[in-house]
């Protein structure tokens, strides 16, 4: 499996499509910010996934581009391998500010003067604008030298959106890795554990199959959390006949995956059944709904008068699909008003939450675009599970 | 163990001794910023956790403080159960930006209306400066209606620093499931795992003691790796005879661990044990010079003059100590220019890395300063250790 991966050719490919678009926009430079948080277009361009420290790749419009890292990653960047210009810049640091003294740091105008040649940028375009550190933010604007700065996210955006077959392969083997995952956690879940005591057959199963990290931290929520769009495992102890949303995933080589099915050790009651049904009809439905070719907002009309017909409007919280690749939750969102075009090799998680203030479920699988229509990652336990 | 946490007392005087400083420094609000990976000043004052979307404190100079969520965490944050006031803002939403049509969500302008009861503030002071996103930052702004904002980071800088005996409970806590969890690593590591593969029994173990995340993603670092000193474990297989080193650690009910260790399965070479041997001199001494009442320069000054004696100033990168406590690292770093005064109940890593191009090593181990001087989490393991 030595050849699952992205390649150097690969990543220089997504280098020049980037450069191609700075000279369409009339963008000399590019930064391009990650944090440990928000790796995404780090790990796309460089391979480069920040820890502790924040991180950015700067593109000229022309030739090598360069990797700016905080005080402490250097033998780390290096060993990232793609790009060989590695700037360490002082607002790039951790948190904790440590001040580094008599450590003589470069400056952003130090680096804009490297990759460009001497030739001094006029429009530098930002690409991360929604997670830049302001400081980092600030570094820039300071070293821009008169230059006009503007945020250029669409770039990066639109080329990640349509996936390659390499990038398409490790999302198949990252989701594998996630359904190991899920079956260790049916298998171990208890009445009387913790909801993080599940966790340890999660993680324990993912890492041993090789994944390099979780997609996001496991939600495991039983009972009245299940109702959590967004959280995470805690302390609470898990009891026989409540619903129990599992929800996690897994990286492998950079790439994302995603399971959510919601079930129950022992009976579930009758409400959360039909809530379950619901949920199974509506994913159900997204996924033949998916087709090249059609705007994205006809599924979310499909979507709705789905729950429209089920009476269950009232659980909505947000579209039925976001796409995924290096992130679990990437651009672009599914919505009323989406107006872009499905298209082929494009990727989403189908992401159906439900939830009011009492009981909640999401089912999840990922899928890819084909010329047939969606071809789902993975189609297990789309059922009423009862241990 | 049910009274191991933080209570509500406690975090009632947080709050209180924020706006005692508020009233200090004549400011009317703080806006205090959190992610997912910078999270501790939200956990500290409001048991939050952000997962996916960013967040915030915002607390007045008198009343009750609001918690700002992005549009999909409100179930989530009302379960953290410390503030009851909780406001979704657009700008806090995930890095994919959805954009949530028909939502009608509110601004900060309401949420300072809404804490102020109608006073309009003069002054407000940003707290995470270092790591709040810059669309955060200009929602601010746009919001101050004339109001200075000032960066007033000091705050809760100064508030940390010096831990509670709920505080300590919990670090110690932590350090146990942290030990257990690099027994299990130290028993299952072999050679022919690539490195991700030995995190699955470190995680496994810190999840199965109800750990409810790690403090930061494991390094399991082999061969010329060992010379990271920020890194993660990566698909290198590990090999026999080569050197290994171990650091990572948990959180547990918000606080956090970690352990370092370098290791060899096999015969550690000349080379690498001379270095490994400065590591355990270079430790012990820190953590013996370390005293309430004298200023931490003067251990540094300690440290570099072991460093000068063993001739290995080459391998240094950065201080010997930095805080600890919800964050695996935080302020204050110990570096030859700090000249603040070491107190009892300060509580710090000694975080001892040495590396040059080829090889190194982190010695880590938490501790607190006592008036008997600096008492460690633990002192397992510092030895030379081949499997």
């Amino acid at each position: 499996m030595e050849d699952e991966k992205i390649t150097q050719a690969e990543y220089d490919a997504r280098l020049a499509n980037v450069q191609k678009i700075l000279k369409q926009k009339d963008l000399d430079v590019l930064v391009v910010f990650g944090s440990e948080s928000e790796p995404q277009n780090l790990i796309y361009l460089a391979n480069y996934w920040p820890a502790f420290e924040t991180g950015a790749v700067v593109i000229p419009r022309e030739g090598p581009a360069a990797l700016v890292i905080g005080p402490e990653s250097k033998t780390f960047a290096e060993d990232s391998g793609v790009l060989h210009n590695i700037f360490q810049i002082l607002e790039h640091r951790e948190s904790s500010e440590p001040n580094y003294p008599n450590q003589n740091l470069p400056s952003y105008g130090d680096v804009f003067r490297f990759i460009s040649g001497g030739r001094k940028p006029k429009r530098i375009g930002i690409s991360g604008m929604a997670i830049i550190a302001y400081p980092v933010y600030d570094a820039i604007t300071r070293s821009a030298d008169g230059a006009d700065i503007v945020r250029a996210d669409e770039i990066l955006i639109d080329l990640r959106m349509k996936k390659s077959a390499n990038e398409v392969r490790l999302l198949k083997r990252s989701s594998e890795i996630t359904f190991k995952a899920f079956e260790a956690a049916l298998k171990n879940v208890r009445p009387g554990m913790e909801e993080v005591e599940v966790s340890s057959y999660i993680l324990g199963e993912m890492f041993k199959n090789r994944a390099e990290n979780v997609a996001y931290t496991p939600f495991v929520l039983s009972g009245n959390r299940t109702n959590q769009a967004i959280s995470r495992a805690s302390h609470k102890i898990i009891q026989a006949n409540e619903p129990i949303q599992f929800s996690f995933g897994c990286k492998y080589k950079g790439y994302a995956s995603s399971i959510g099915r919601p079930l129950c050790i022992g009976r579930m009651s009758k409400k959360y059944r039909e809530l379950v049904e619901v949920g199974i009809g509506a994913q159900e439905r997204v996924i033949s709904s998916l087709k090249p070719g059609i705007q994205a907002k006809e599924v979310f009309k499909k979507y709705w008068q789905y729950l429209e017909a089920k009476g269950f409007t009232n659980y909505f919280l947000y579209g039925p699909c976001h796409g995924t690749g290096i992130m679990e939750c990437e651009h672009p969102f599914l919505e009323e008003n989406s107006s872009y075009n499905l298209e082929e090799g494009m990727t989403f998680q189908v992401d159906i939450f439900l939830g009011d203030q009492a009981l909640g479920l999401r089912f999840e699988d990922g899928v890819i675009i084909t010329d047939k229509g969606a071809e789902p990652f993975n189609s297990e336990y789309r059922k009423v599970i009862e241990l």
